[in-house]
């Protein structure tokens, strides 16, 4: 049944070319786990056991099963201790309630209701413990609930808490072993390939930069407008969906080139720098934008050469190092990344640029262009230091990861 | 019962000062609901009608219930639809299904669980529809499922579809009356807040870069280290709380100072704008912790006068937007802002400056201190400019939610 809805709607691929792959074979494998999940039911032996039950392995397949892989397995395991533990204490409250009886039965459940509800919402307001467990809390007041208010009227409490315990392990099982072995899609895969593209992206708008000055001023006037700094912006505001992926990542077992105890918290270290350079990268832009057009243009033919290897070199030395994470490669030649850096520097600092300045500074008029100029340079000077900084924490991130030496 | 447990809640509260009051409140909002919902199936007159299905109400109570009413109303909505739209087509997928009956029936259920399945769970993926329906569609999917499958089976489909339906309405009641009317927390008040502080935050930022320049230089050694860019960092990574924000907000009724269409985007304008200034002011600190110390302070004497006052100008503007956008206030001097920003570029572009930075450049051996010191220079005037930018928005916002002229 499935095969032939799969080929289905792989023929129909080259017909919507919007379609994207990886979303279309995470819908098909939903769809599996949804029909296996229902053969649960259709199957005597299994609903005999645990009754409407079952309908908790249907539930645990449509929540559990998320995007990614490490996704789906911690909020599986949130689930599980959800359940165990809100089945447990729901299960202590209602035989407490049983034995009191009478009126008394209602004020126990009510207050615990109160109390434990209470108490598991504020700590789901908590951000470190939000992060993590929020949805074992949800599904632990969620079991507490329905297990202490069954009490109330219902025998056969730990019957029921032990069906749905199991139903919801049946559906869990389904889920990892679908998500696992068929196609399976790593945060860890997902995470590792934007801090790559980060740093493409980055290298990306310093060669915008740089192209943008070297074309003539009448060309430039028409682009002016559509300056894409959205790259620059969309590193920027990279910040929460790094985290949730690194969050996931730390739940996946062994898989592909990471091994158990990767270092996942270097990568946000890496992404929370690039960000700070994405910002100085903005300014630099800003600083290429200024409104003193002609005098700009004339202050760049004095830094041009200076700007241009530059710019050239941190372009350059960002995407090596994006394609050796991406690779997972051992850079040889970070110390001579380094040294050249140096020399970026020292030639900064030589007097050759001062006095150009100077004389900068006295043959314009106007100060527009000095200042641009001379604020491109000191951009690019903090630029270069914020890049040494990410390539010694991209050499201690190769350590760390072992990366190999090819 | 829950007066008692408040009152005991509250004794507490001075004894842990760290305690959240609006967190706490909330936990005993939910744990209220919880104790209205568990009394639906302690009536007897309910769960009558409703028997087990009463179980519903509960898990709606416990999964609807947000810390902010627009987030409950909006997941409250989502659900009904979902389940609307869900149990209709199961319950016509099961009533096909049994027409057909034999093997045929378990083909038809297996294979539009597939489809209907894997077509929502696609849907989920696409990011403009997972931001408003994400929990719709997890509902749908959820409901459809269980319906669809309970049809393998059973009978009575329409009547457990709207039991279920009764019950999550009944649920859902619970959630919004307590969500609105008791100690109401509003995601609109939050995003105004969080507009409102981000002015402030950005003004600190600017006053904390004065200060530190105004201080000697030996005791500025010791703070170098702990420079506290934080403030700056944190509205960096503010945008996807702000869209999450807005999207609550949206599902707000009239409350308060926010009416009905309230422009609750140009919120999300403003901050864009804001985050991209707080870039510039990252690297504004970054040209004050320049390395070549002993220029940079005898450069500030030169540029003190014009630095100090350009930033006591920019922290004071900044604040007095938050503030009135902080009070719903018609700023009154919106045209004297802008009036006192063109004074500020003039003065920047008079020839004294040119021929002070030209001296300036002379002076020193080194080019450090002349480098920072006309970076400083410009990165105040893409500063201004793009306060002034944000001046003019916030004039617009003032337009659209008609602030007060008080």
């Amino acid at each position: 049944q499935e095969y032939s809805f799969s080929s289905l709607l792989h023929s129909l691929l080259p017909l919507l070319p919007q379609v994207n792959t990886r979303w279309l074979i995470h819908s098909a494998k939903v769809g599996l786990a949804l029909v296996l999940v229902s053969l649960l039911y259709m199957l005597d032996v299994v609903h005999d056991r645990l009754g409407d039950n079952a309908m908790w392995a249907v539930m645990t397949v449509v929540v559990v099963f998320e995007f990614t892989s490490g996704a789906t397995i911690g909020k599986g395991i949130n689930r599980g201790i959800g359940t165990i533990l809100g089945g447990g204490l729901g299960s202590s409250v209602a035989l407490l309630a049983q034995e009191i009886g009478g009126i008394g039965k209602a004020i126990v459940i009510g207050a615990s209701l109160f109390i434990f509800g209470g108490m598991a919402t504020y700590s789901r307001m908590i951000p470190s413990f939000k992060k993590k467990y929020d949805y074992g809390a949800i599904i632990f007041i969620l079991t507490f609930s329905l297990i202490a208010v069954t009490g109330i009227r219902g025998d056969h409490i730990l019957k029921i808490a032990s069906d749905r315990l199991s139903a919801i392990c049946m559906g869990f099982v389904i889920c990892i072993v679908i998500s696992l072995f068929i196609f399976p899609m790593w945060a860890g895969d997902q995470l590792h390939n934007s801090l790559a593209s980060k740093f493409d992206k980055l290298a990306c708008s310093i060669e915008e930069c740089l192209e943008d000055n070297i074309k003539p001023l009448d060309e430039k006037k028409g682009t002016q407008q559509a300056y894409p700094h959205g790259s620059c912006l969309a590193v920027l505001s990279s910040k929460s969906s790094d985290e949730t992926l690194a969050n996931f990542a730390k739940w996946e077992p062994w898989h592909g080139r990471f091994g158990f105890y990767y270092p996942w918290n270097k990568y946000l270290q890496i992404g929370e720098l690039l960000r700070e350079l994405a910002a100085y990268i903005l300014s630099l832009r800003e600083c290429l934008r200024s409104k003193e057009e002609p005098l700009r243009s004339c202050a760049m033919m004095d830094i041009g050469d200076y700007y241009r290897a530059t710019c050239i070199l941190l372009a350059s030395t960002l995407r090596e190092l994006g394609h050796n994470i991406c690779d997972m490669k051992k850079s040889q030649q970070s110390d001579s990344i380094l040294a050249k850096f140096e020399m970026t520097r020292s030639e900064l600092c030589s007097t050759m640029l001062v006095s150009k300045l100077a004389k900068l500074m006295n043959r314009n008029s106007g100060i527009g262009g000095g200042i641009s100029s001379t604020s491109i340079v000191f951009l690019l000077s903090v630029i270069t230091d914020k890049i040494e900084v990410i390539v010694k924490e991209a050499d201690e991130l190769e350590k760390l990861a072992r990366f190999s030496h090819t």
